[in-house]
């Protein structure tokens, strides 16, 4: 039984014995990019049945057949924990898509704050940027990425329920933690280079669910910011404990 | 009296009516890009003596002179951790630099590893990137970058007095914490894509100075490993508390 080195996200269901048709871009990748053939193994997830150890059974140019063979990894999703953020130059933007998927988000919102730049995404690029980073870290969830979503809509329209930890660099001289707000649901909303405008930040303020958090004394980019805020909230209330 | 919106790292030392000769680059950069000119101010810091006001007294194409009128931050230094890692690819080393930079690591040690790929690295321009990091996050200190070091020479002589994070992938479902080893020195080190090899893992244990951590249970890129250390250890030792 050969050692299965590629990970791969699939749309299909996965399960013992389960026929995997590959799209033409997997095919390619696969079979041209990474030179694999009939009988290798490939790792499959498709970030609702776990990771399952698939062997190549058709291999072609346009396509080709995996067959699911053994559950290697159960399915693990993580804590029900969203990430907010306002999107900025391209490069950093993906670069926040995948850091929040190695992190551990559960779903990652674009949104349109009163100094975002940015008026539209691309959601598609944007959720393959969360694949990926999927298939690298070796989780079996994908977070799902939205599309770009007004801020103050979002807020209007709040839960209830879901926490919302408000990182707000005006903090940055005050020793603020998110409090004894407990697990359950949760947000986490970065904002804009640029900072929030100062109606933005009072109606954060007023929400009865928003925990302001300090990042340390220094001034973080957007996409440092995102690591770190989903750093403190793991250890606090996440899978790291 | 304008406000100053740039900042501008100059190697001067800094005080009341001192004169700061512009180089090339800096007099390109404020007058040619930013469009700067005569009677402008802007903050200058040399990661020595604190961050001043200075106004714009000369303005050429080839040079320029500022005199500093004003301290507007103290000098600000971090706590004396070092960052050591295996350099990656070129996108992703400049990213490490950067984000110690703005994290707060006061020495940024680039180190070969079993596992690293990069032979030599560009030091000139990864010290300019940490440069670029100061003057963006607003911090008056500027992390020395290191020329690429042996990481099996670095332990042989590993300073007695110095704690070592370790972060490693292995340990990854395994709760563990920096311990209470305490504040005080403090390196941490953060393995190659590929991890570390079996002997500097024992090496690496048989410190007495390691102390081992879980950055949680998904594998993290090195650099979003990076920004999480610095994150956990700012929390637990450094200026976030």
């Amino acid at each position: 039984m050969k050692t299965a080195k590629i990970r791969l996200y699939v749309e299909h269901p996965l399960g013992q014995g389960q026929t995997i048709a590959l799209t033409q871009a997997q095919a390619h990748y696969l079979f041209g990019v990474m030179r694999q053939g009939l009988g290798d193994a490939v790792l499959v997830f498709n970030g609702r049945n776990g990771e399952w150890r698939a062997e190549v059974t058709e291999a072609g140019k346009r396509g080709g057949v995996l067959i699911a063979q053994e559950e290697t990894a159960v399915q693990r999703d993580p804590p029900d924990l969203w990430l907010l953020f306002a999107p900025i130059k391209k490069a950093r933007t993906d670069f926040i898509v995948e850091k929040a998927a190695e992190m551990g988000a559960a779903r990652i919102l674009p949104v349109q704050t009163d100094f975002t730049n940015s008026e539209r995404i691309r959601q598609d690029r944007l959720q393959a940027h969360a694949i990926e980073a999927a298939e690298q870290c070796g989780g079996t969830f994908v977070p799902e990425v939205s599309d770009l979503h007004r801020l103050d809509r979002m807020l209007d329209a709040w839960p209830e329920d879901r926490h919302l930890m408000f990182c707000d660099e005006t903090l940055a001289d005050s020793a603020r933690t998110p409090g004894a707000a407990g697990t359950g649901k949760w947000a986490i909303l970065i904002g804009p280079e640029g900072g929030f405008s100062d109606a933005e930040r009072a109606r954060i303020a007023g929400l009865p669910q928003a925990r302001p958090v300090s990042l340390g004394p220094r001034i973080l980019r957007a996409d440092t910011a995102v690591v770190a805020a989903l750093t403190l909230w793991q250890i606090t209330f996440g899978d790291w404990t």
